[in-house]
């Protein structure tokens, strides 16, 4: 037995999330239909809006509805600080951590040539000439310890290396391999102070 | 650190699916945002084409977006034997068991009087006049073994009593306190081939 096409379509559409595989995605479409009509069609509503109205931040492009994000307005920021990530979850689990008061810059990826991911694609180009404006002093390298966070990393590094910035990358203390939306907070709040001058070769 | 408002949105709209907590509904946003914009909008479409169009068999109260539901309408099911659960999951499970070839009778719950739960809410009145056709030679009350499952195969029970069907309930087998959707299909079928005649008191 299968049910209806259009509840099979639902129990589908589903799959499309994260960790969803078919046995929890039928669970999502008859609790949806069983139960919570009102929620998901407000959920259906706001992810329409959502993918309508977020694009990325003008300053730091990282996900926003408006042309430039609250924690790029805020005053209370350091200036002096830019800190470089792969991933507006990545931000989020900095700022959890806690610590950290600079700005940020989201690249949304990491380089990666044979996919066609060049340096425009994860906005170096603005990424350079937001440090050309002169205000910041140290960039954080804080992209995933993994090989092609590490060769991104690297490559900012030697893009910026004329603008005379200091360069940091985070304190080991992250884990080889591993993604930083996953890291504890006290070892990512610790390999914040604990970060390196970065060694470009 | 928060998200946008919008963004932030988002997230709280997928707490509504079941077993989503902060961080997966988090993880669900960004990915969908990030990586999965047209899938995201093929899920809000058909979330808000289901909810428009997805209602109940005019026969068996399952949930399709026909009058009458497939299996309702197809020639090879025994007319002679009705098999009552408490959700489409439940009948799902049932016939993914194999073994049961008759029709089904969806409650979509079960009593609960104290939430206002009553025997029409729950199709009855359906399923009396369904019985008072008189094809229906057995009714198999595979309602969950919870109190209130119990409760509301007795309520049926004694409800069809009048219309000389034989009342059958599933072998015990499928664990108490448990519910009918998560059982596996083997003690599911085993349940099904030693059911019991209902005792009604
Ligand atoms: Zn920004
Ligand atoms: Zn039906």
């Amino acid at each position: 037995m299968r049910f209806s096409p259009l509840v099979e379509q639902l129990m589908d559409a589903f799959r499309v999330l994260p960790g969803v595989g078919p046995k929890t995605a039928q669970r999502m479409a008859m609790h949806l239909l069983e139960r919570e009509r009102p929620g998901g069609q407000r959920l259906a509503e706001v992810i329409l809006q959502a993918i309508e109205e977020v694009g990325y931040c003008q300053r730091c492009r990282t996900l926003t509805e408006a042309e430039v994000c609250m924690l790029c307005e805020s005053p209370r920021r350091d200036d002096s600080l830019l800190c470089v990530v792969e991933s507006p979850a990545d931000q989020l689990a900095i700022e959890e951590a806690g610590g950290f008061k600079g700005r940020y810059f989201v690249l949304h990826g990491h380089l990666s040539p044979l996919d066609g991911v060049g340096p425009e694609s994860i906005g170096l180009d603005l990424l350079e000439a937001r440090v050309a404006e002169g205000l910041i002093e140290e960039v954080v390298l804080a992209t995933n310890p993994t090989i092609e966070g590490e060769a991104t990393a690297h490559y900012i590094a030697s893009l910026l290396s004329e603008h005379g910035v200091k360069l940091s990358r985070l304190a080991y203390g992250v884990p080889m391999g591993g993604e930083l939306e996953y890291v504890d907070g006290g070892t990512l709040s610790r390999a914040f102070n604990g970060r390196l001058p970065f060694a470009s070769e």
